[in-house]
């Protein structure tokens, strides 16, 4: 099979533009206990009420819960798994052991991420690039966490019920996930939910933080960087977007980042929203700062955002997953927690 | 900047051939001490006396390890950090910290990845797919590992000297990265090394072994699935290759893969290598199965077997880095080891 012409465009230092940007043909979200009683609970396909999704370890069961994404997603889209040439995943754990025995039994090729609570972005950046690149006509892209699989990893046993600062966040159960599908399909246009019109691709920045507690602190710089890249390689105003959505910057992290963008004269104070902040109460919900982990904005893409795109609430929006590049081993041998953000430009399919 | 036509193919159910073969336009590798004993310390560019490379823990020396490799690789290939639009990069370690810290000051956006010791043929897959799509002129893509850090993260303390098994592998210490460039720039062709026919992406292949110490039996199904995907998809018989080379297979997951391909009519035993089972002399060196990590496919391939490619003494190899996904908490939880790889086609310039 020949790949067809492409017109894709290469955008000032660190973006993508699409010739006949990708669709996201379908998307689905299961989420665990806590978000499915916070404030976008309706927006999930699903709220599952056992946070081990019926495994006997934590690993395990957020395995079960990319599992079960997947397979709701092949449902809802009406493919089968070898209509999906590339999968595109990971998770916070090591060696990404969450999406290795997750989706080891979709028998489909793989490529293994990480990028911290970024990888959603990573992923959809490196997915829309091999479709939009002719490489494959369908391909998943996913992420998720999970709470207790990520405390353990991250920070305190469970059991030792240690006491948590205001400026930490909350790791989210949950996996949200997308078929992506080539642009210059017309049978890809009738299915077609939004449209990736193109990418910017963080860089690893390090403001010298190294408070594990305060991830907001330690992610802003990298999200300010990769807004403010991706609006000059687009020659775009913050007025082109509806909404300049962040990962999982928190309350802290939000304020940070509306300042480091002040200061080079750009205001995204009435653009930005911040996954983390919308998916729990926090003061209901004892979230503090707010969710966090790479399920927050791949679940809150894949219920809230992508509703509202597709619905055509919003026309336009750069989603902006951001990550911090913490190891517990790192941390402890006193090194800083640099940041990563990937932003990605998703429209609704009739913009032009 | 618009970007040109390409005729890249896809083949069969997991492979691309690119149109215009993404050139590798330069190549480097640092090896720790043990491996400049062994019999491959000349192809090597640097061999290094001191396994901390300076840095005062394991992991700041894996860094220091990639961070060094990198400015060998632009010093090699006379580019600055500012002409490599992105760069491909992952380790062993949790959450990447030794690619994190290692690259972080080079300033270019960032791709990592997770595919435990098959890193080098996931990061040339990806980065010779966004370089044949037109996405970037030059990208680096680079894997790395160090004994002790590795030790540390999948087996037992260093200070325990615990017995190893003689199915166990030793863990190399190195660094191997390339500069791809753009197939279709006649600049680039005056520098280029050798060059990227096409890439197999391989599936995560779980045959449900659980020693931790015998990664060769984990690894071999994942490599003879991809290989045999490779001859297919390519309408190709093992001799359209000088040699087959696999990444860690060491002595006892050589046998394996061999076994497996003859019981489906392909015997490789003329054309094998291991990378594994060539950078160490196992007797001499006490290393029993042979080498392992990221770092072990990486720095072979940097060093040895692109030296006889650009030489032209082979014209064309089939390079399968291969990965254990193996996490102490999934090994300790009872789960198995499942396997990947991923096939990479790398010719000499003049091949037509």
């Amino acid at each position: 099979m020949g790949i067809e012409n492409q017109t894709n465009k290469i955008k000032g230092a660190q973006s993508v533009e699409y010739g006949n940007p990708p669709y996201i043909l379908e998307y689905a979200s299961i989420c665990g206990k806590k978000e499915g009683q916070g404030p976008l609970k309706e927006e999930f396909d699903e709220r599952s009420e056992d946070d081990m999704f019926g495994a006997d370890t934590w690993e395990k069961a957020e395995s079960a819960l990319q599992e079960k994404t997947v397979r709701l997603l092949l449902q809802k889209s009406g493919y089968q798994n070898t209509d999906i040439r590339y999968m595109f995943a990971g998770d916070l754990l090591g060696q990404l052991i969450a999406s290795t025995f997750g989706l080891l039994n979709f028998e489909i090729p793989f490529f293994g991420l990480y990028g911290a609570c970024s990888t959603m972005g990573e992923s959809l950046s490196l997915g829309s690039m091999t479709i939009a690149g002719g490489y494959a006509d369908k391909v998943i892209t996913l992420a998720s966490s999970h709470f207790a699989s990520a405390e353990k990893t991250f920070r305190f046993p469970l059991e030792y019920g240690n006491q948590r600062p205001y400026s930490a966040t909350w790791t989210v159960t949950g996996c949200g996930a997308v078929v992506l599908g080539s642009g210059s399909s017309a049978e890809n246009k009738k299915k077609a939910k939004a449209k990736i019109r193109g990418i910017t691709t963080g860089k690893i920045v390090d403001f010298g933080v190294k408070d594990s507690m305060n991830m907001g602190a330690c992610m802003a710089p990298a999200a300010a960087d990769v807004i403010q890249k991706n609006l000059s390689d687009f020659g775009y105003t913050v007025d082109e977007y509806d909404k300049i959505i962040t990962g999982d910057l928190g309350y802290i992290g939000q304020t940070i980042l509306i300042d480091l963008l002040r200061a080079v004269d750009i205001d995204i104070s009435e653009k930005h929203m911040d996954c983390g902040i919308e998916i729990f109460d926090s003061e209901k919900q004892d979230t503090h700062a707010g969710g966090s982990g790479c399920g927050c904005s791949a679940t809150v893409l894949c219920g809230y955002i992508l509703g509202k795109i597709q619905r055509g609430e919003w026309k336009k929006v750069l989603f902006v997953p951001t990550g911090a590049m913490l190891s517990p081993i790192s941390f402890n041998e006193g090194q800083s927690v640099p940041g990563i953000a990937h932003a990605v430009i998703i429209e609704n399919r009739e913009v032009q």
